[in-house]
């Protein structure tokens, strides 16, 4: 499983033949998994809960997959998540599978081979893939947009002293977690309130008015928990079963994952006709000349690119 | 001016050119005005608080430009909004220019016509423009993209029955206008408070920690006001104005210019190259297949990708 995922990962065009040779075999076999996304500021205790998650689901008889995607690490080449050594009893089960994020790259690239190997754990029958990130943003629109529900941890800080989350990021959230609530349980409570009146203002709890008691649709649930103490954990799972039944019986399910799919497929196209585009040589030219036009405001941004286009389509 | 206009909305080829030319001689005229970008939900009031807003500026002897982004136009040619008559006294006063929404094409095309028709009316010598859509994420997105300021408008509705504010909406707002806030004072101080709160759990008032004690920096403010009266016009100008010395005084609002410039190029040039890729006729033969591939689950959606651009590089 290992040797398929490095050469999944590998950048060689040789090997990216290969890669799609295996990925095309391995796909009817793929799937079959529920993918599960979290993501949470450094200290809310990811690895606390997924190890707790992790060796709970293996109690009860599941195979786990921990994937990563670290955005620091497609900045620096370094690593901040996915240290085994954060896990160390789920690490060294032999039901669980723990891979840290693909060492560098652009967030897209990081994003496609972690999506890549979600589909090799599939196949090897691990039937829960967890995709854990640290949140900038962009990587959990990135891990929302491969997983079936997408859980934000939070801390259990109260009124204005409750940490910011990002912009963006609460839209994307099936699911927020409190996590150490045993810390400050009024405060936990409060935040829990908060959150909750906060995704009803901002349309995220369910749809608008008489969808709000539709009860085929799901609504974002805030619950909490203590990681470290192992309470709340099964309450939790019980609440990723709801929304994957509820998610099932109204084809939600599907839909997100064919959706995804395609999201993904163009996603791709687009980031590879921009970098067709900018290594175009005449592009690479006149690209500098118009940014600086177009910064200070001596050409107009859509005739800017209307000559550009025209050069790299000028092309013979 | 109407003409320029016209022209800048034409899509014949040889119009473009001459188009872009007139853009290129506008330019250094441009950029003067105030930016306002104003979206509500349909009965929120827009038109009500825009004629009330222009007359003030007019008697403060501003020159008032109205410009509308209807998403209904973008669909199917009619129009919900930019309707002259709504706006009966603003419409005939000599200092005031009102425009209704480019009349059909893709929401990225009346973005662009509305963008041009911007510099149009600063090169005029309006030095408030306003541009107002109704919201359907995407247009609140690009007009908050074309302007200095975003504003949006809520109803005083209180607790469950706040109408619920779209997704990635609020993020936008630099200033969220309660109107008709006369029709229930206790409704609109708890939508208010409510608001406020919300904005700074999301992390949107402001940045996090520190910086929320930085006065050079803007946090969204939220505002009541009963355009139908005219109560609170004087002290949303007055908020329109500190943040205006504000973000011209910190930097933000050049630069927001200057990046708002850059991506709209950008996004351009994304369309462009998108819009070429589906009309090669290689892609267009192999991308209905490709695409029943991978919302079956039969081939990843990376595979595709690198498929399909592989066949449009081919061209000879």
């Amino acid at each position: 499983m290992a040797k398929a995922i490095t050469l999944l990962e590998s950048t060689r065009a040789d090997h990216r033949a290969q890669a799609d040779a295996l990925l095309t075999a391995l796909l009817p076999h793929a799937g079959r998994s529920f993918r599960l996304g979290i993501s949470g500021v450094p200290g809310v205790g990811k690895s606390t809960f997924i190890e707790a998650l992790g060796l709970h689901l293996i109690g009860q008889g599941h195979r786990v997959a921990v994937l990563t995607i670290d955005p620091s690490s497609t900045v620096s080449g370094g690593s901040i998540l996915g240290d085994k050594t954060r896990m160390e009893k789920l690490s060294v089960n032999e039901r669980a599978y723990i891979r840290p994020s693909p060492s560098s790259g652009t967030l897209g690239g990081v994003a496609e081979k972690t999506r890549e190997a979600m589909l090799v754990c599939e196949a090897a029958g691990y039937d829960v893939v967890i995709v854990e990130t640290v949140g900038v943003g962009q990587s959990e629109t990135a891990v929302a947009g491969m997983t079936d529900m997408f859980v934000l941890m939070q801390l259990p800080n109260a009124g204005d002293d409750l940490q910011a989350i990002k912009k963006g990021v609460m839209e994307l959230a099936d699911l927020v977690v409190i996590n150490k609530a045993d810390l400050d349980a009024d405060a936990a409570t409060r935040a829990q309130a908060q959150i909750t009146s906060a995704l009803r203002l901002f349309g995220l709890h369910g749809h608008p008015s008489h969808a709000h008691h539709d009860e085929t649709i799901w609504h974002p649930q805030v619950i909490q928990l203590s990681a470290l103490h192992g309470v709340g954990v099964d309450a939790f799972w019980l609440a990723v079963t709801q929304f994957r039944q509820l998610q099932t019986g109204n084809g939600r399910l599907d839909a997100r994952r064919q959706h995804q799919a395609l999201a993904w497929m163009w996603e791709r196209i687009d980031a590879g006709l921009k970098q067709a585009f900018r290594q175009d040589p005449r592009v690479r030219e006149l690209l500098p000349l118009l940014t600086a036009e177009v910064s200070q405001g001596r050409m107009a941004a859509s005739t800017a690119a209307r000559n550009l286009l025209e050069v790299q389509a000028q092309r013979t």
